[in-house]
């Protein structure tokens, strides 16, 4: 149902030190750490000899003490130590993920150790590039991941869930190029001379109207980052205006649950923590209106016994195109 | 499972107004609000583009908005508004439901728009009657409807669920007399020379020994009205006495979720609010007592894994009755 | 899936009285009481009427009366009366389980009544031999019976579990003997010349080495008794050291719940109520750390979509030979 052979987020690499932390990615218990030399280390949450919590047990060292019978595992998942017992059996072996820290964030890869390649990791160089302020945060939802998608893929919902911060008449209004690049969805909409929404104010005292740009990449299966422009109508001056990157990866928990990994990224204002504040403080409170239409549309397709055909529309395009990208990818790696 | 092509109360009049209201029958979710005009309106509360929940979207004029992309329907759930898209799919179509304010209920057809026939409302006359005072309420019970309906027809349960207000021994002890008329079951207990209940004493007064009836309808498929009536002994004089009417109606919100709505509507003591309130507060007593008995009984059906055949009674002769009516209900639509 | 035809604890003998007690056991329903003489009496509990919880009903001399429409039954479960009929069907009848009360608690047969026999009870003396103190509880455990009998046949868990209390390096590092003798598991870890554990040393002033024997002994389905002594190193005498039995029988409420009955019974210090009191608080504390571990592993069970095989080592010896009795024993009832 899901694809393995890829890089899922796993956590946030400030989130993730020398305690043993649990988290559940695709349905599978991982647990999560850093070795002695600072690098993240991934092992199925799951002892290989009863099945007790590794994440319960101890981290000594570069291995775990599993909390229960005392099996101990190196960071390859081998076992190195049986209480009482010389002999090691081949098959006690904690199964290892690959992980790589990478753009403010811990990667995961779930499938094929042989196949993890780090150049496979989506394209989220903005939360790691000088001249750029990265805030950002981690939101447990109780819905699939591609309703997550699916929302970043189409902005239009920002008139009507957002109108608060970033959202205002003119989105809905604005038609949406879309184009399909590889694996990779690609959606442009452009508002010019147009009202800014609330927090664009706030933020940057843009009072008259504003050239708006909402440039959206979709990398499978689930990162999203919109590069966000608003500046006065025509003069083509970010120095005069707000430019930021939305930066989203959906990690699935399972089919009904998500963690949503969000960062906003910018370049203007960098060391000004009051503008920092209010951009996390407004972005937080928006994606929690996400959450809330989100979760109740989740359980509305649950309970949905007669399972009539949704009826898409032209804004849909882009959602709809990453929804066949990734099922193509999942039957690909089923065969 | 259910059946469709009837009447299922679906709020109290006096609940529903100008906000978009949620409510799930016989598994479906339904979103209720009053036009401009002050008719009851309902819609699936699923939007038919993305499966977001309507309730959650915004009443303007006779039009709900979905809070999420912002299609707009109008009360026959026709869209009416694709934001940025001016042609409008025939398919993006809210379902309608029909629906009718009486009795001081407002009902709903789950079934077949075309048969929805206003003549088939259940008879609960006495929910808005001049001569007479209505108090009632609504109560979510973890039990199926049917659970609920099987109660009203034996009220045998009185004398040992509700000592404190309607019960006493004498409602065990008397025989009923039970009638199939064509859907209906017609139940009545005469219990003459009986010390009263200790509600009916205290709302009027009587002390020494009544004759006290029950005449029990039921109307297909959850409606029980209950005349009830206590008069001094050999007077059959309803002034002296006590009559009033406990009318109930039990929509399956699921298999094992409904909502009781009910009303004691009385014909004596027609202004007086503190006989009012004293009814109110006895009887929500008395009802959240079978509540606890019937959530209970849910639980234990759920659980029974060896399905030992019950063993019915005299007493259970209504029920039964009114169980199979409800079977060939059910059955007579499936074909 | 459960052992059906053999005992169970339904409750601790102090705890049941003259009120009704409802214990769901093997996945059944049962209501409990004492009749007038004392003697324990189980039901099912769901009336055979309509599926009512009798437990919800009244203790009536020694028949219980359903607290919904008052069928009421005598200890053997038949029914002695129908509210307002004579007439009595003899398919009304509530099944009644046999009971015994033994050894500090109350056992119930869930099977076959003819095959019960009070000679099959587990012998667990030492929760009732005079000269000996008893302190112990009963907890809830939302982990399947056979996890819990795990647990207690590798004690090898005390040193990673129980640090606190009774465990230390010397437990995991001593070899374990195991025999199979019938029906029952019989495993034995001497530890000579070791470190007392923390709560030894507290209870009998233990500082120096001691020679410590766990004797444990597991009789199908569901009981594990240990003896557990610890005495000044070569000295060989128990009366300058400790010795108790850790007594135990877990009754699988469903799958994954379970009713873990324990005992601390010693043969020192017997009226030492402050000796009684630190034994308690430190041995509940011991097993809700065992309670927090299991109830990890079983939803680590749960959800273990892939099912590689676990893998044993030697000090499972014990375990897998206990589950295979108790396996054996299923398939033989299940012919």
């Amino acid at each position: 149902m899901f694809q393995k052979n890829c890089w899922y987020v796993a956590a946030q690499a400030s989130d993730l030190g020398r305690e043993l932390t649990q988290r559940w990615i695709t349905g599978e218990p991982v647990v999560l750490f850093r070795n002695l030399a600072g690098q993240p280390v991934a092992l199925e949450d799951r002892c290989p000899h009863r099945r007790a919590s590794l994440s319960k047990g101890t981290l000594i060292g570069d291995t775990v003490q599993c909390g229960y019978h005392g099996m101990t595992f190196d960071c390859s998942g081998s076992c190195v130590r049986i209480p009482g017992q010389d002999q090691i059996p081949a098959a006690l072996k904690a199964r290892a993920y690959p992980v790589v820290q990478k753009w403010h964030w811990v990667w995961i890869w779930m499938g094929d150790p042989a196949l993890a390649d780090e150049a496979l990791i989506p394209d989220l160089r903005y939360n790691d590039t000088p001249g750029w302020t990265v805030t950002g945060g981690m939101l447990v939802v109780k819905a699939n991941y591609q309703l997550l998608t699916d929302n970043l893929l189409d902005l239009t919902h920002e008139t009507f869930v957002h109108t608060k911060t970033i959202g205002n008449a003119a989105v809905a209004e604005t038609p949406m190029e879309v184009k399909v690049v590889g694996n990779e969805v690609h959606v442009q909409r452009v508002m010019r001379d147009t009202p800014p929404p609330p927090l664009f104010k706030r933020v940057r005292n843009l009072t008259g109207h504003i050239d708006r740009w909402q440039i959206i990449r979709f990398q499978p299966p689930c990162s999203v980052s919109i590069d966000a422009r608003g500046y006065p109508t025509g003069s083509e001056d970010l120095e005069l205006g707000l430019r930021w990157f939305s930066i989203n990866s959906i990690t699935p928990v399972d089919a009904r649950t998500s963690h949503y990994y969000w960062t906003i990224t910018r370049c203007f204002a960098l060391d000004d923590q009051e503008v920092t504040d209010l951009i996390h403080k407004q972005i937080l409170a928006t994606f929690m209106e996400d959450v809330d239409v989100l979760e109740a549309q989740q359980r509305l397709i649950d309970t949905d016994t007669r399972q009539v055909a949704e009826v898409s529309v032209k804004a849909d395009f882009g959602s709809v195109a990453a929804r066949r990208i990734v099922q193509r990818l999942v039957e690909q790696e089923a065969k």
